[in-house]
This record gives structure tokens, sequence and C-alpha cells, in this order.
């Protein structure tokens, strides 16, 4: 009696923590997601700027990539623009961010589209490039779009830059 | 004779250094500018990206501020856009960047066009509201476009932010 009022206290996740070690089949199925591999970039915004560009309504990339996009490296990442070679925790950040048009011919910045994140580990990301990417989406740091999708959704297209370690941008001077 | 032959030997600025004392009156219309009064602001590439604006072909200022424009802080102004006082030693930068067409519908930084500089000095730059102003021409860091005409060029339009210290910019997310 005692066990079954403690069960029934229960809800929700805990409740299904408790039990699906017992269902069958339950791992493989509905096993909760592995720990997040690439973290959001906690401060990216004190890190260096890279570069900026924009991408207009005009643009055929306009839906995946509209808007002003700022690129920001931390520290190792930095190494790696100059020496070529990005070693393990090398962070490159694109913030994108809606255009919004301010007082006669002027573009501004607006909200927030959304942050995504390459993390340099060479073994962990072997799969794609030695890289891990995720994408934040708005101001969430929580809110993943990209999760186990990394390979369609971002290499494929890094993967062209095989000769620059797979990092499109330059370091502006 | 042999004193013919010195001065004969001296030319353009040096010759007006020598003879000048000697001119009534030359101090008052001639004088060598003072010591530059706003330094380049070494290394404000790695100083915090507060946001970045873009000024179109279509704008009446894109003469005098066209293209993409990075706002730069140094740490003193960063404390500064936080509690909206600017301390002394505090600098902002406005980096001025052509804007080349890229691939169809994308807008990407050209050439360096100018850097604008304010440094907080609340005694020196009494007259322009605390600040000093300066703008380097291209990449140089010595080339100077303001100078003496700080007022004209660049405080009488900041006077209009005097509720927020005469900086126009704000720190984005």
């Amino acid at each position: 009696m005692k066990r079954h009022l403690f069960v029934a206290c229960l809800s929700g996740a805990a409740l299904l923590a408790v039990l699906a070690p017992a269902l069958p089949g339950f791992a493989e199925t509905e096993a909760p997601a592995a720990a997040p591999a690439v973290p959001y970039p906690d401060g990216f915004r004190q890190w260096q700027h890279v570069k900026t560009g924009l991408v207009t309504a005009q643009s055929p990339a306009f839906a995946v990539a509209g808007g002003f996009h700022h690129i920001y490296a931390n520290g190792p990442a930095l190494a790696g623009y100059a020496s070529g070679n990005f070693a393990d925790g090398a962070v490159i950040v694109f913030d994108r961010l809606a255009v919004e048009e301010g007082a006669g011919g002027t573009l501004k910045e607006g909200q927030r589209i959304v942050v995504d994140v390459m993390l340099r580990d060479a073994a962990k990301f072997a799969a794609t490039g030695g890289w891990g990417f995720e994408e934040f989406a708005g101001s969430s740091t929580t809110q993943r779009n990209v999760g186990a999708k990394a390979k369609a959704t971002c290499f494929n297209c890094h993967a062209k830059q095989k000769p620059d370690n797979f990092v499109v941008s330059k370091l502006r001077e």
C-alpha cells in the first residue's frame, strides 16, 4: 500500500523514469535524448566579431538565412582563423537577426532569429568533419533546431569548405 | 654666408618653423595643429561589438554615412552603456565599411571607409559634451578628417542625444 501511494505521487517524466525499465523495448523506442552534444555558447556576444553579412529578401536563401548575420569566435577559434587549424574547443557562432527598416533608407537589427553554433571536437564529431553543429531558436539557450540532423542541415553545405577546415568565414581586418 | 646657406637647405614646414616666430600675427593664422587629441583606437577590432546598421544608397545620409557600420566599445564604454554614465577613458568606435553585392541577393562587407572615434574626457572636451571626436580615413591610423572641426562635424548631431550622454547607440543583446 505504501509503495502504491509513492508511485501515485509521481507524475510525467518522473513516473516514466520509474516504470520504463520494466517495459520491454522501451529503451529502444523512447530513450531520452543523449546529453546535448553542442552546448549553448554562453557569453558569445563578448567574443570577437569576425564579420557581418546581410541576406536580403531577394536571395533564394532568405527563408533559411535571411537577415543580418554576425559571426563571433572564441579564443581557440580566433587562433584557428590565423593558423588555418582549429583546435578542439574552438567555437564559431553565427548570430542571425531580422532586418528592420529605420529612418529613410537605413536598415537596423531586429529580433534575433537563431544562433547557429559550430564546436570543434575532431574525434567526437568525426562524421561531420570534426565539427558539431547546433542551432538555437531565437534567443533561447535550450530550444534546439538541429540535434541529430546536423549532417543534412549544416554539414553538407560546410563540406564544400573542406580546404578551409569546413569554416566558411574569414576574419575581417 | 654660412647662416644663409643653412636656411636655404630647409624647405617647407621646417623653413616655416624657423621663420614663423619672427613674423607678426603668424601664430594666430598659421599655427601648426595641436597634438592629436583623440588617438587612433588601437585594437578596437578585439573590443565588444555593440551593434550594426546599414545606410543604403536610398538614404540622404549615404554620402556621409553610407555602408555597413559596426560599433565597438572598450571596457569603460561598456560599463557606460550599462550604467548610463561614461567614465573618462571610455572609447566608442564606429567602423564604416563599403557594401558589396555578393551572390544573388546577399550583401557583404567591402573596404573600410572610415573609423570614427569618440573618447570620453569630461574636462578636456567640455566644449563638445565631454567627448572628443575624430575620424580616421580608410584603414589609416594617422589620416584625420576632423581635427578642430569636431563641433560642426560630429558634436552638433550627437548633441541631440544629451539625455543619453551624447551616445547614440545602445548595446544590443
